[in-house]
């Protein structure tokens, strides 16, 4: 199923999910002052919380757990990176534009939402714009007939200049990983020239959508966490064995293509042996990802790693598996593994001054025969005068390709489209045995591509709960505490200068203890749950006159006893989210107890 | 002085420090094999740590321990904020384009280079191309007369098209602030429309520089750190108790001016006290960050604020200091500390359609009189026609404004430039008292505005230090160890299945205790520890033979002895940064110790 397909499921969720994200400050379109633009979004107090978690998970498994280098690059780069990249020629979506209304519309989405055409982005520009005809189809704002309109390629790079006067093209990074690629020659060196080695970066990346749509799913400027892992394919073999047992449910382009294809659940290891993965490179990230998803809170029963189909994959892309959730009937794709082998370096070398590959030594030094020329100027000049450089330069380049050209009494070159014949004792031919330490190669690309966006929004829609407590509709967000904006909500029960002061004393101490805290004092104290609910705290710890009561008895019996004062025995109450259940709690060990909760080592339940 | 006066010091330190972060992956000018293009800077694997430990300890002190809120909004907005904002007309710096060569200059640079002009950004156009003309200024890269060459504003935002067809212009943000300003209708929601509160950013900025310098200095993508602070003028007051003791070092205007001026050594309680700050609330955060800037590693000796001088204040800003650092006998601005007023809330209020105000609770209900008018439309209507609601308008605004125009039998309204007299007894005209709750006030700012990268380059300039070592040159960076990029380097002392294996579980023994480690086995000890001193790693820890020898006879031991297996006596060699003084600790409490030093509650002399 495209991740764009019409839902058939319940999309009611997904609506409450965005009016809940906007009233409890997880994300909102982008300057509705001034009436918003499409496809940008701002993350609120909740939002960049939980996306800043996020990011922090990520770097640590991809990046610090796997020892790869994190780099930080401009997300502005100049024209020649994207010619060599292949983003300004072919990074293209097709648009329609009605002759009516003027709307802009993708003519492959108005194809799949209205025909039974699944994957119209693979389809050739004439094809779409049959299909459009044939079927009718009509601008989806004002109804205008669209058959017989063009259907062109749209760059959806967004395009600016740099410098005044003689400004320079520039365009706004379409992906992160290009801000690797194009340092690889710098980065080789941090690495100290030996394979395999991963560069990561996490950061914004742009496209000018036609269509931005469905929330911070499809936006104009997003984030993502991108890995780069340099490999020298005859030598490097992922660590297979640390992920083998990992059980995954794989959608593979076989049962995709089939009548009756469904899921395969199996694991990583079973996976490569059968051949469902092929690159066990992708399957190790495969099997590295799914562990973390599970851990930062995405439903495993809503998860899937799908193959991409042929005409899907880039032409240079072995293989490639999208890491996809299930979001109101539909699936959408947050990370992509894809097997690149040399294309991204092979063409910057191409392109470029620099170079994008690794000197490997061989084991031992390697003797080989080598063809050179080296021919007599004193021939060649007055023979071709300005050309007399450019002929040596197709000697040479015939020498390293065929050497039997050599053969005979004279070589045939050409130059500019006209033949020319030099004899052979003119070129200096000779092959001449060299030793070799080493050769260049171009290492090969594994590529795990994460959305940050796509993953706030699955990891938020996965814990949206709707229950009902004491009789009153209760909606709630069962976060996972390790990426919950806030841990503890802490709250006096209501304004009195004592309990706040209490109050504060405990939100101090938790905050000591590394505990995320916010206080709130504002509304009655189940307005305050459910304020906290809504935003998915596990933890709410409330002040009441018994925590007064207690410290003061406490306090009288210390001072009468004369003795060191001893242990806090005064309580609060400490309600969890999910269950609402409420315990008293000492607070001379709350911070302690909490954080032991947060690390897993202790149940809420057994206290 | 400003902070592009050329140097006047040794630019050596700022030369060699280049040179080292690029060689050690602190950061380097992006896309090298395309060139490169001016201000464009990558942070390698070193800087993006450094830089995002710099985010994190901001984060700490600006946003957590002070409460506030922090929000993550795109980097590309749409026109119509920037016109608010004043930055589509305002945001310029001064062309000047070379008639021979094409070079493009700023013009203002020109004349404070190469004349006596120290502030001639203030000067008007018309001013700084005489000075040009008379002083005979020419062009910095072919020496061309620039004399009569017009000088024009350029502005400095980087422009994009958002959308396809009917694109909308839009803009990189110039600071992260709009970002917040945008969206305060939304943000006060969630700090429960209470003033005083805060909202943080911590994200890309970008200026379309006309002639970016050094290095990361003046670069056209920057990160900044910003808090808007939004208080009731009136009534909100900062904490200032708790910042009184703070020393500073400030470089008041009136020293400035004065002809032996000289920075003033003071407290931040003396200096409010004695009016040389005259916006508590900007002192209070002064007070914050000086501090902070110490922890981070800014050497305080090198460090001052320094107070806007009248022209280079932005109008609306009641007082303005800058953090500044010394770099090569050059002052750079690091932060920029300004009280806003109301500007910016007040200017969204007047160009969006939202409100960018605060409902004010009064202590107790108030009565007041209003004017107020209900016209008679079977008046207006057939004498006005069309322009009936136009008059209607005009009346009600005459009411608000002066009531006593309604005192005589008719009342005079001017309509596109014609009067005309309206029978006051058709107006409807009536003095109501009305009983108000409260009042809507337009919050003011207080802007804490921090650049990260010059921040990132302070901090290594002043952590730079040159020593000698066993007869050698020797280069170090003396980082915090709360900033830098790795805390322990560990290694074995040569190529050994033995050594590699138990530096690998040293390793994992650091990390899991939370510590920042990397392990290299290239190259010999003395190499590894100079690199290591270059990126600024405080600790180097070494397995060497003894190391494994003591563990042998450990096991030996154990298993004789046939109990328990004991602690772990086995042990490594320790060796500090700054002093090279090594030690010999024992590996079993190794992860407890480096951490206590971490911490600050223990030292390695005292080992």
């Amino acid at each position: 199923m495209s991740e764009d397909t019409a839902a058939d499921g319940d999309a009611a969720t997904s609506e409450k999910l965005v009016e809940l994200a906007k009233r409890r400050g997880y994300f909102f379109q982008s300057s509705g002052a001034y009436g918003g633009v499409g496809g940008f979004y701002t993350f609120g107090p909740q939002g960049a919380s939980l996306k800043g978690n996020l990011e922090d998970a990520w770097r640590d498994r991809f990046a610090v757990a796997e020892g790869n280098m994190e780099i930080d690059a401009p997300t502005i780069m100049h024209e020649p990176v994207f010619e060599a990249s292949g983003h300004l020629d072919g990074f293209d979506d097709m648009l329609i534009e009605c002759p009516e209304c003027g709307t802009s519309s993708r003519a492959d989405h108005l194809v799949e939402d209205n025909t039974e055409y699944e994957d119209a982005e693979s389809l050739p520009i004439p094809e779409v714009e049959e299909v459009i005809a044939e079927y009718e189809l009509s601008c989806p704002e004002c109804g205008a007939g669209l058959a017989g309109v063009a259907v062109e390629d749209f760059n959806l790079m967004f395009a600016t200049n740099i410098g005044p006067g003689d400004a320079q093209p520039g365009y706004l990074r379409p992906e992160t990983a290009q801000g690797i690629f194009v340092e690889f020659p710098r980065l080789k060196e941090y690495a100290r020239n030996q394979l395999p080695f991963g560069v990561t970066q996490i950061g914004r990346a742009y496209r000018n959508e036609i269509s931005p749509r469905r929330s911070i799913i499809r936006t104009r400027e997003f984030t993502q966490a991108e890995l780069e892992y340099f490999i020298d394919p005859e030598t490097d073999d992922p660590d297979l064995e640390s992920v083998a047992d990992v059980e995954v449910s794989l959608y593979p382009a076989s049962e995709q293509n089939a009548a009756d294809g469904d899921e395969i659940e199996t694991t990583i290891g079973d996976a490569v042996e059968e051949g469902i993965i092929s690159s066990p490179w992708v399957a190790y990230f495969l099997g590295v990802a799914k562990p973390w998803y599970e851990a930062v809170g995405v439903d495993m029963d809503r998860f899937r790693f799908r193959q991409h189909l042929s005409g899907e994959r880039a032409h240079y892309a072995s293989d490639c598996w999208d890491a996809e959730s299930e979001i109101d009937g539909n699936w959408i794709e947050m990370a992509g593994f894809a097997y690149r082998g040399d294309y991204d370096l092979s063409k910057h070398e191409e392109y470029s001054d620099d170079r994008f590959t690794i000197f490997k030594q061989y084991d031992e030094p390697k003797t080989v025969e080598r063809a050179t020329v080296d021919p007599d100027m004193s021939y060649l000049g007055p023979e071709f005068g300005g050309d007399a450089q450019a002929v040596v330069s197709e000697l040479e380049d015939l020498a390293a390709r065929d050497r039997s050209a050599f053969e005979g009494d004279s070589v045939e070159i050409d130059l500019e489209g006209e033949t020319h014949e030099i004899p052979v004792e003119k070129t200096g031919f000779a092959v001449e045995e060299q030793t070799e330490a080493g050769e260049h190669i171009t290492p090969h690309v594994v590529e795990p591509s994460f959305g940050v966006d796509r993953l706030v929004y699955t990891v938020l829609h996965h814990a949206y709960r709707e229950d009902e407590v004491d009789g009153e509709e209760r909606t709630y967000l069962d976060l996972e505490p390790e990426v919950a904006p806030t841990f503890v909500g802490v709250f006096p029960l209501q304004s009195d200068d004592e309990l706040e002061a209490q109050a504060n004393d405990i939100v101090a101490d938790l905050r000591a203890e590394g505990l995320s805290v916010t206080y709130d004092d504002s509304g009655n104290i189940g307005r305050r749950y459910r304020r906290q609910d809504e935003v998915g705290t596990p933890f709410c710890v409330t002040v009441d006159y018994e925590t007064i009561e207690e410290r003061e008895a406490q306090r009288a019996s210390d001072s009468a006893s004369g003795d060191e004062p001893r242990a806090d025995e005064t309580t609060v109450t400490v309600r969890e989210r999910d269950t609402t259940n409420q315990k008293r709690l000492p607070v001379d060990d709350l911070a302690e107890t909490l954080a032991a909760i947060r690390e897993g080592d202790l149940e809420f339940e057994s206290l």
